[in-house]
This record gives structure tokens, sequence and C-alpha cells, in this order.
């Protein structure tokens, strides 16, 4: 990944005034325009090892935020928004955050809402636009799941961009996942080849937390924020009973940041098991026994795994059980749920086991408050960088502060848990699970 | 039922004076001693039709509270506490308000928590008493599970018998649902033959709320409290998606009464089915018939199923499908998933369904305001019911009195919900749902 | 009062087939309608002392429910919703409940929604009508507040009625309190005068559940609800500082029933002082000695305080400081703690008194589960006697049913917590109060 | 402020091999002991005007984490912990996390609570040390407040270090906002004085995020999280009456972070004042003006108003009425509300004004999840520090990064909103309030 790589693309030189009051001048106490040169460094631990202190080249970032110059002539302007995917806590604020800031700051009165994902755009669906405006939109960030319906799967590129032509449309808010963006990315390929002047924006919505670079994804806090008091509840479960273990499945299929982060909030768990996290099941250092000695101190245990660990399990498994069948297999919960009475019934120790798998209460919710400020400062910065033209580009924060970066960088590879990093030194600081649950660790410092 | 059957039985007289300084005359704003001969009457809704207005025979039960004269001297009274089958919300807060009625309201200093249920009784198991103050439980009303522990399962009523005997326990409490209550019984049989002067003291825990005549058990308003916003959440992901269905289900094993409460505080349901209610699933009039006519109309569906309901389904089903396995057959809400999928995958419709399972989370959570006043009430009357010697009863709440009933009384058949009762008809005024599911009701008013 | 007040007037005899298909016969698992001679007895404890176990002359009230013959012919009824005084929880629920009930139960297509209380009949004002569809209200009762809007005051009885007559409105529903019922009082006699036929239905509205011999009113258990956590943080702030008092003014202008019922649901509270009971300042039973005790034992204190509590306390106090204004005379909760802090000046112990003043963080909360199910009922069961040409009526819950009253009745006087009944028994018993903070105490019992 | 300043002091060089097992290799899946030469970025934002790209001379804070080599011997180790000054949610979550993480990590036996802030090292107040271990804090992160009460006030410094001293306390942890730090600086130099080999490790507490150099302190963002629906009731306040004005105070003496975010999380607010912002009552560009073209457009207003807001205008007020006492005069939401009663007053509109001050009900309520994690680190890092034997140091945060500060970097100035930074850009975007405020404002650019 080369500096470069972090250059947005914009689709001409700005040359209207934006129709914003700002100021170019420190000291006045109001905020001055954003400059092209301001950037956002990407790295902010350094070592004194590095020369002068410094990196040699260090990686810089565009920081967000309101243009002087804008690209779009507001009176001119039609807008589209869509969301696709799996809900996730906070897609209407977002969308509140995209009309305000459109209609309020910029004057932009046609704002169209795309229903039922990139299916909205496709003729044969039937799904007509939605008109937005502020009156529509002024109490829907009260409430979770999306106003104008998702949905998944890919759809003709080509098609979409028709329609993008056909109703005029000169800025499309993409919400959604990987897939999504990758779907926006394609797009705005697309409208470059026909020459068009569309500009293509995303925002990055995984509850899993994964996109890669962005620190946060709108969501995610509120996804521990509810998993938070279930694990509350699961410890009470594995207490109530003697010998009692509790296991709450948490979202995270490719990353364990939503399962991490509810453990440190809640620190009555005592096992932690994400995707990132090799571990066996058996043997001295194994999973079962690390469970056992835990009962035999506390007589209670309460694990949470998130929905993508342990996947290495199932292969191992079919050819030891072969008649099983598909669903339960693929389940973490439960083959850790049947691991454990198995391993229990054979040392003949009574205990219970809970499982709990919570994850539509999750993602259907509406968002925290954090998270609500979170999804209203992605609006406003997508519709500020939107306006002054960049095009393919999502918005996102790192180090604190809003950026735009390219869509091809961030849906490179997901963001995972560094096994090696503070988040995780933390989670084994707070359950006091062991550093290492493999019998033959060659990475382990002797 | 005769109103013989209503009558608590006593140890024997009361000739201590109750510790509590309360009053025996009216208007000097001082609590009365509540007299014997105080009844609460069973029925309140009457019709003109009975003789001279009034039934001949009205029934009435014992009304609960403080006696002038108590059996048990505080100075010599052991008491033991015991929780047993699965959680609810609010069995901490009756054991704290036991605990402090106990010892704040009539000195009583030993005070003991008996540890998993009964299974605390049998010395085999090695599960110590621990010693209850208010110290202990001062903060237990903010937790939810129970601090002593639970299990399932019967023990030895004789067994323990003798363990009341050789701890010298007068008063034992008894924490938990139809199972514990017929155990209560029993073990208040064993102390008769025996010939102890030992008090068995019922507090019902249902969180079906499905106890005999008692028109509301502890930890059920919890229960929909806590299911209420999930339905919220529900109904988002049904609107999430064009032709969304989703499927909550609850718990109710032989009562729909949770469904049917959350439903109506959330009234985005458009179907209740609990297992009071026969349905067939196709046909015109079938379920999935109605399923399909409300995607029609409105492109979502909310469905709430009681754990119990439509277990007439997998008979047929067996025979129709006899290579499933057993697991999958006995939980309805997959089975609702499996056949709605199904039916439109005939239809050739798209669809798109959500099943949702939250009970545990709902069981080991904490009581909410209102249920937490109750379980005081409750804790305090059952003190004030076995230290006048009362034995074999339960402390419960009717037409909103507490009273005191024989525990034979309550466990001799559960509650369920009177379809033909206010309490459905408010059901199907705000789900809209129909009169009936049946293709050939012969009840049918024509 | 006799058996006859609780006769509920109406308008004329109904003669149209009610549009609902319920039953008539017992057994069909079908609601059967509700006669007229259904009753529902008024005091559910007697005595065995009273004549042959009953009382002479039992008191009923009219069961609430649909009846099989209705009075106003959906096709052409208008009906108007009109929403008085401060807010309480769950009026919004109330508007959807009827508004639902209206359109989908009895097919009423013309609703208005009366704006900004009585003042919306009154021309000079200029507040239009709002049309209410299902549409308009399906999500509001996710909402605090009324979306009618509200207002305070007396408003021209004459003016209103020609306004209803003016625009045909065949039904008011007026949700209010005291102010607001005598005012629907003064309405429906006023229709009577002119011989009009308009029904008047009241669904009572006061957060301090003080409307007369009806057992709970929508908004109050909410309003517990959400006091109850603020107690337990006034706990933590008393416990936080040496000698720490912390003083919670509740709702609760001529009753207590809010102060009462959340210091029940926290039972950290030390103190509960409500308008009913009459108590000392000074002197070796007063409160301040009380509060010094609790200090020297405990070292924290929670006073919680009904906001019409200790009134008799300023006159005292204006002739002891004629200086003083009127504003901080009138706040009991202030008074308190300028009462503490000078009174454990003067013993020179050092204390921390914090006040804490929730009250509009409570009113206008939006409905807890419980409540939107109550408020729901209510909405039901008002349209069902409305629709049957009932007026001059409330629809109330007592003993647990639904019944229809006359307006006069329930507004004579305020209900009031009976210092000799269950309530205050528990509120002692929980809090650990005296039972009584008079120095001389006539009443006493010696 | 020079790069030198950020360099925290250590009591001596490190021997003693940290009891953790941690790695000193990058790709071993074990996290890397922080080694001293790792820095964190004091500043992200750059601009390509600098040279090079990079400024002249960056600064940087020493990075937070477990060092190999310790300084304290675990098994001769004896801890102090001390909370001082207001409530803040989350105390208790930093203490457990001390307590745990000494315990459990390092070994270290020894834990004393000290009670009620500084004045408990003060022999004649009398208050003992509390011997904490993980029994006794395990439960304590769901509670507000803190286990160790808490007071305000200076104390004599050297009778503090006398206090130390005497029982060998090694570590000393503070928990407490300006003045506690600027005590914790004083036993700092007190120490250093007596040649005393005792680490001073503070925890700044502060709910007004106003520490400066520290992007987030513990208890500010379950702050606003819980002062958000009461906005959103303070809306429905307003939306109730004809033409409502809702007040609602949040704490902020000197910064407005919690009413800026609080705002920005429920974007129905209309206005927010905070103490870094100058503004004129009268006039067309003051506030009441604003007010009144709010309530022509929208018949409501939202006013959210830091406690620490528009002090300026007190003097100016007590010129104007001079008879006016000092308590109305010092509150803000006050003033407010009685300049806009009678400015509407003069204007003979009907208005109606609603003020809502929830300050003690945020401050003593427990931490949300995400509060909970950060106090969770907060505590996991200042172990880490203090054992390494640095002291006169603060934990914090900035650039996302957990850094060891010196006392007195963080102490000297107060950190506060930034009129021309992104906080403020967003608040005024969100609530379309005027860039301006004052009638001549000759900042303003033109």
């Amino acid at each position: 990944m080369q500096p470069a790589d972090f250059k947005v693309k914009t689709l001409d030189p700005c040359k209207i005034q934006s129709p914003i009051a700002l100021s170019k001048v420190k000291g006045d106490r109001i905020f001055n325009f954003v400059e092209e040169s301001e950037k956002v460094l990407f790295d902010v631990v350094w070592n004194d090892h590095q020369e002068n202190g410094l990196p040699r080249e260090p990686l810089f970032m565009e920081r967000a935020g309101p243009r002087e110059k804008i690209y779009f002539d507001p009176s001119k302007t039609t807008v589209a928004i869509v969301t696709c995917g799996g809900l996730c806590p906070g897609i209407n604020n977002v969308i509140r955050s995209l009309v305000m800031t459109l209609y309020y700051r910029y004057g932009i009165r046609r704002i169209l809402g795309v229903q039922y994902g990139y299916k909205g755009f496709i003729p044969e669906h039937g799904h007509s636009f939605l008109e937005l405006s502020p009156d529509q939109v002024t109490d829907i960030h009260q409430f979770g799941g999306t106003i104008l319906g998702s949905s998944r799967g890919k759809q003709d590129v080509s098609v979409i961009v028709d329609c993008l032509e056909r109703h005029g449309i000169n800025i499309l808010f993409t919400i959604g996942g990987d897939g999504t963006l990758t779907g926006a990315l394609a797009i705005t390929k697309e409208i470059e080849k026909r020459d068009l002047k569309i500009s293509v924006a995303g925002i990055p919505k995984t509850i899993d937390n994964d996109i890669n670079h962005i620190e946060k994804t709108f969501g995610f806090e509120t996804s521990f924020t509810i998993a938070s008091p279930i694990l509350r509840d699961a410890h009470n479960e594995a207490k109530g009973a003697y010998n009692g273990v509790a296991i709450v499945k948490l979202m995270g299929r490719d990353s364990g940041f939503i399962a991490a982060n509810a453990a440190l909030s809640m620190p009555e768990v005592n096992l932690v098991l994400v995707p990132e996290l090799e571990f066996d099941l058996y043997g001295e250092k194994g999973l079962l026994e690390i469970v056992r000695r835990r009962l035999a101190a506390k007589q209670h245990c309460v694990i949470v795994v998130a929905e993508g660990a342990g996947q290495f399990l199932f292969d191992k498994r079919e050819v030891r059980k072969d008649a099983s069948g598909n669903v339960l297999h693929e389940d973490i919960g439960l083959l850790l749920k049947e691991e454990i009475l198995q391993y229990f019934q054979q040392l003949k120790m009574d205990i219970t086991v809970k499982y709990i798998d919570p994850s539509y209460i999750i993602r259907s919710a509406p968002a925290t408050p954090s998270d609500s400020i979170f999804c209203n400062k992605l609006g406003l910065n997508a519709v500020h960088g939107a306006m002054a033209g960049k095009t393919g580009f999502v918005v996102g924060r790192r180090n604190n502060k809003f950026v735009y970066l390219p869509i091809e960088l961030v849906i490179a590879e997901r963001k995972k848990i560094d096994l090696e990093g503070d988040l995780w030194l933390n989670v084994l600081e707070t359950t006091g699970q062991p550093m290492t649950m493999k019998n033959k660790d060659t990475s382990l410092a002797s």
C-alpha cells in the first residue's frame, strides 16, 4: 500500500462557491473550510528507533469536512440514497443526517430514497423511489431498521447506472458493507466509462466493525452495548446452576470485535473465542480442560463466542461424525454446547449448559446516543465530500478524525483483531483466559 | 371446587403477641391487624340474572397480612429459603423481602439460604447452607438470577424433612413453580405425618403466569416488558426486507400469557399463536394463507408464537416427513419458519423469514420496578402468613388483593387463556387476526 | 354514595347491530358480547361479621366491553379526540388505540384530532383539526408526549358545543385529568340541554393516580418505573459522601402514590413523605431527629417526598421568616433541604444534602410495555362504550376489571393513600420508618 | 509547552521481571511488552504547507502498557486507592479494574480502599481503610457511585504523606478531577522531598470532559447518553404545548462538551449554549429574537444550556435588577426561563416554558458498556504504569491510544470546545442555530 492509494478521486475541479457561510481565517471563532492540503496521519504510534524519531515516509489520509468550492450546483442537484445488506443500528440516523444536511446546509430539494437496496434500481422489481424531505425523516433516528428497506445480493451494474442516468441522479449515497461497497466501486467505474458526472459516496456499514483501515463503523458500539447486559444475564444463568456454563454467541463472521468489546464491558466473562484465534478443544491446554478447571474453581463459567470462531473444528468433526447434518455443524455455539456436554458426561460431572444467540435483537435495535452522534457526523461529512465532487470514496474515522478514503482501499481485505495488539491483551487481562489454548504452540515465547 | 377448598391449614392456635406495633381500631391512621374473618371474594363479575343480584354461594379466599397473634417465637425461630426450577426475574427481590421482613419486622436472626434448590437439603450433594442477613441481601434485588442457585427435579421428601428436623428449621419458604409446589405439598404432608411443627410456605414462581386462580405471578410482567422492544425490533426486521416475515418465539409452555401481553404492548404484531389456540396451517382459513394476504397488503408480517403453541402440528408432520430429526420438530418457531418458506417457494414469491428466540435473555434479567414492588409484597405477606403458623399455603394476588391459598388448589391444573375472555378479545382487536384459523370450525357462531 | 350513582347514562336505546363478529353463546371459543346485566363488584374484601357473609347491598359497576347493539351508525359517525392538561406517559398509546379501534373494528373513517386541548375548539385560537387515520398513528405509541398538543385551563363550554355541532361530531373522547373531566361533564350537560345526540367519553389521565374509585390510571406505572432507578442513583449520591442525605421530590400534589410505589420498588429508601401524612419537623419524634438517628447508624439517608407533602409547614415558616419569597416556600424538597442543613449545622455535624427533582423527565417519557397494554385496553373499551351510546362516562379499571363509571362519581373527590391500608403498611415495612412522626399523636394505639 | 513536558517521571530504574508472560518478538501472536521508546503522536492533522509534509518538531506522548521490567516487588507491595470529588459514572469500574489487575496480573495482595476521599488519610476523621480483594469488587461495576465514598476539598499534604509512610503504601491511585490531581501533584512533590519511593498515579475523572490534552474522560459518554433521552422528552414537552419552549440545563462548568454531544445525539435540539460561546440576549441577532423566529416557524423550541454558559449575563442583570437574590442569578437555566417569559409577555405572545435540570440523575448512574470498557482499560494501564515505577502521572487517551502524561501538563488549563473546530461546526450544522448570536461581531468573516 502506497501513500498515493489514499487519494480520493474527484469528478472535476470545483468552481461553485459553497452556500455554507464558513471562514478562511483563524481566530474569528468560525470554522474554516477544509483545504485539500489538510491531511490526517495514518499511524500514530511511532518508535524512537525510526530515523529522527520519524518514519521516512508517513502515510496520510484526506481530512473530511466542508470545502469552500463545490462541484454540484445545489439548485439542480438530484441525490439518491440506498441501503443494502443486513440491518445494523444507526442506518436511519445516517439517512436523516444525509437528508437534513443536503436540504438545510446545501439547499438541495430533490432527494430520492431507493427502496430495498440495489434491487430498487432494477425496473423489474417495481419498487418506486421515495421522495425524502426533512418532515419525513425528522423522527426516524429513534427507530432501528431502515425506512428504505434493504436487500442482499448483486444487481446488474449497467442497469443501475441506466437508472441513475434516466432519473438525472447526480450523487448516490450507498450505505452498506463489503459487498455493497464492491458494488459501489463497480458503479463508479461504469459511470467513469460512460463519462458521466455522477458522484458515488459510501458510508460503510458493518456491524462487525471489520472494514479495513477504519477504526469504527456505525452500529458497532450499539451492538456491544446491547450485548453487554445479555452477558450479565448469561452470568446469572451460569451461576444459577451448580457447575453452570453459559455460552453466548455474538456476531463476528471474520473478526471478533463485538465479542471482545462485549467481554471487556461486562467482565464476568471467562472465555472469549474469536475467528482470529486458533484453539484446541481437547488436551491439557484445550478449551474443554480450561472450562473444567474454571468449574472446579468457581462452579460456573461464561463463554462468549463470535459466530465465525472455531470454524476449523467443523472439518475435523465431520470426519469423526459423518452422519451429522449440515445445519448443526455450522453453528459454533451449538458445537461447543455439545462438546462440553459430552466431555463432562465422560467425566461423570453434572453440569448445565445454556446457549444464548441474540443476534437479531441486536442488529435491529435503535442506535445508542454515542452511535447516533457518530452516524450524524458520518452523514454530514459524506455530504461535504460528495458535494465537492469526490467519488468512489467512503467516509470513515481513524485516529478520532473523519477522513475520506478510496473505496478500493477499504475493501481490499477485512480488518481483524491483532492478537498481538492492545485489544486482545485487554481481553486476556480481563477474562484471565490463557495466552494460548493450543497444546503445541510453536509461536509462544519460550 | 368447593368453598372449603380455599381454607389454609394452620399448625396450631397462635398465642404469641406479634412484635409489630399495629392497631385494632379503625380511624387511628395505623394499619389494623388482619383478622381471620376477613375474606376476599373470588369472583367479581356477577350477573343480574343471578338471584337477588348475588350468586347463592360466593367463594372467598383468606386475606393476607400481619396477624395479631403469631405461632412462632421469633427469638427461637430458624427459617430456610430455597429456590427451585428455572430462573425468573424477581427471585432475588423475593429473597430480599423475606430476609428483611423476618429480620427487621419479626426480629428473627437465623435465616438459612439453601443452595441449588431441593438438592441443597440432600447430604450427598454437599451444598452448605448460607447464613442470610440484611447486609448480604441489601443489593441483590438489582440482580437477576438467584443468589441461592437452583436446580430442577424431585428429591427424596423424607431426606428433606430429615434435614429440616436436623437443623431445627421451623419455617421453609419455597420459591418455585408447579413441580416445586408439588414438592412443597409432599414435604408438608411428611411433616404432618411426623407431627412436626414446621410451616411450609410457597411463593409461586412461573414466568408463564399459569398458576391456577392467581392473577399474576412475579417475573411475568418483566418478561413481556423485555419481550416488548424485541417485538419492535422484529418489526424492523420484517419491514427491512420486501415481504419480510419475523417470527418471535416467546415462553409459554401450556399458556400463552407472555405472547398475548407482549403483543398487546407492541401492537405491530399481526399474529399471535398460543397453546390454547387450534389452527390450521393450510387451507383458505389456515395460517399460511393469512400470512400471504398480510404480505400482499403490507409487504411485511410479524408473528409471535408461544413455545407451546401448535404442538398438534408435529404428529402430522412426522408422518409427512419421516426422515426428519427430533430436535427440529419440537420447535414450533422453526417449524413455522420452514413451512412458511416452503409455502412461498411453491407460490414463487420471494420472501425473507427471520426467526428470533430470546428466552434466556428474558428469564435471567432483573425485575422491573413494578415487578419489584410485587416481589416485595409477596415476601412481606408470605412471612406474615408463615409466622401465624399457616402451612401448606401459597401467597398470591387475585382481584388486586393478596391472599393465602392452599397449595393443593393452585397445582390442581394450569391457568390458561380463556379464548372467550377479555384478554384474547383484546389480542384479536389489536392484531386484527381472524377470529378463527380453522377451515372447519363447528364452534363458530353462524 | 348509592348504588344508583354507578349507572352510566346512554343517549338512547341501541338498535344497530355491531359490525364486530362476536358471539352470544358460551363454549364456542368466541368472546360473547357484554350484556348490560353484567356487573363488577365494587368491594372485594368482605368480613364474616356481615350478615350471611355478605353485605346487605353490595355495590356494582358496569362491565366494559363490546355491546351487540350499538347506537351510532359507523358509516355516518364523526369522532373527535382531545388531550388536555400536563403530559403523562401513554397519551399517544391511548390515541392510537382509539383510532385503530374506531377505524378497523367499527369502520369509522372520520376521526378528528383536536389540537392543544379544549382551546382547539375555540375559533379565536385558530388551531385546525388534524385528520387521524391508522397511517398517522401507527408509530406514535413509541413516543412520549401527545401528538395533538395540549393546554390547560377552562374554555367556554357553549363555544365548544357549538363547535361539536358545527362539525357534526358524534363522539368526543377527552383524555385528561380532574379539570378536563369536569369540563367533559359540563359539555355533556350542555349537549343534553340542547338535546343533541353526542356522546362524551373520558379516559382519565392523572399521573398521580388519584382519580377516585379507579385503581390505576395510565402513566402512573411508567412514572414510578422511571423514578425507580433515580432512587437507586440518589442512594449512590447519599452513600458517596460521609453523612450523605439525598432528597428526591416526586409528583403527587394531593396523593402520594408515586412516592410510595417508587420507594417499594427500590427499597433503599429510608423515609417516604406523602401529602396524606402529618409529621413534625422538630422534637424527639420529628423528621430531623429521625434523620439524625439514621445517619448515626448508617451514615447515609434517602428521603422521597411527594410534591404535595408537608404543605402545613409553609404557614408556620412564613411566620418565622416573613422576608422569604414565594417560590422557594412552596417547594417542600427545598424546605427539607434547608431545614436539614440548618439542623445539622446547629449540631455541628458535617453532612451533605443532594436534592433531586426529576418530574419533567418522568411525565414526557414513553409508556412502559405494561402501561402500553393498559392504554391499549382503555382505548378499546372507551370506543366500545361510546359506540353503544353511553355518555358522560369514564372508562377505568377496578379489581382488575374494566368498567364504565359516571364522570360525576370519579371527580367528586380525589383518591388518597389510606394510612391504615396495605400500601402504607408495606411502605412502613420496607423503609422501616416510624409509624408516626408526630410528637403528640392522640390517634396512636396506646 | 515543549516536547520535554510530556515526559513522565519514574522513581528509579526497573529491575524486576514482570510476572506477566508477554513477548518481545513480533509475529508470535503474543502481545509485546511496551518499550519506553514507543511514542504516540500528539497531533494527527497536518498540512502540506509544513516543510516536507511534516512539522519540524512533532510532539510525542508515552505509550501506555505493560513493561517488561517493573519497579515494585509484587510480593511486598501495598497499594491504596482513593476517590475524590463529585460522583461520575464509572468510578467503581475503575476501582474494580485496578483491584483485579493488581491482584490477578501482578499478584499483589494488600490493596487498601481509602474512604471518603483525601479525608480518609487524615486521622481526625476516623475513617478506616477497607481491605479490597476480588470478591469485594466483583459486582461493583454494575453500580453507580463509589464504594469508597468521596469528599471534596483540600487536605494537608504532609499529613497524607505521613499516612502513606505509616501504612507502608507503595502506590497511590487517585481517581479525581482537577483539584484531586493538583493534590496528587503536591503529594508527589512531598514524597520526592522526603525521598520516598512511592508512586502516585492519577486516573482523571471529570464528567465535563475538560481535562487538557486528553480526548475523553470516563463517565463523559455515559453522561450524554443519559442526557439524550431527556432531550427527547424535553422535545415532547415543547411540542406538547402551543409555542412550547423546553430548556435543559446540563453539566459543563467551563466547557460545553456534554451539551454539545447530547444535542448531536438527539438532533431535535434547536439551540445549544456553552460556556465557550458569547451571545447577546437582546437585539436582532440575540437569543430571544432567535427563539421568537423559531416559534413563529415551528411553534416549539428546545434549548440545551451548559451550566457554565452565559455567566457574563449575571453582572449586567444585577445592575438591572438589584433587588434579586443570589441563588436565582447563578442559575443560567432559570435566568433564561425568566428572560424568555418576560420577552414574550412584552410581545403579548402566549408561550409555555419548561425547565429541566437532570444533573444528579446523570452523575450517579452506572457506566454505559462503552464507558465500562474505557474504565477497564484505564485501570489496566494505570496499574502497568505505576508498577513500572512511574509517578506523578495520569493515564489518558488521545488519538485513540492510551498514554501516560505528567500531571502538571493536564492541570495547566482546562480543555474547551474550539468554536472553530469540528465539534462546534457539527453542532451548528445539526441544530441550524446561527453562526453568531452577537449583534456586533467584529470577528465574523465579512
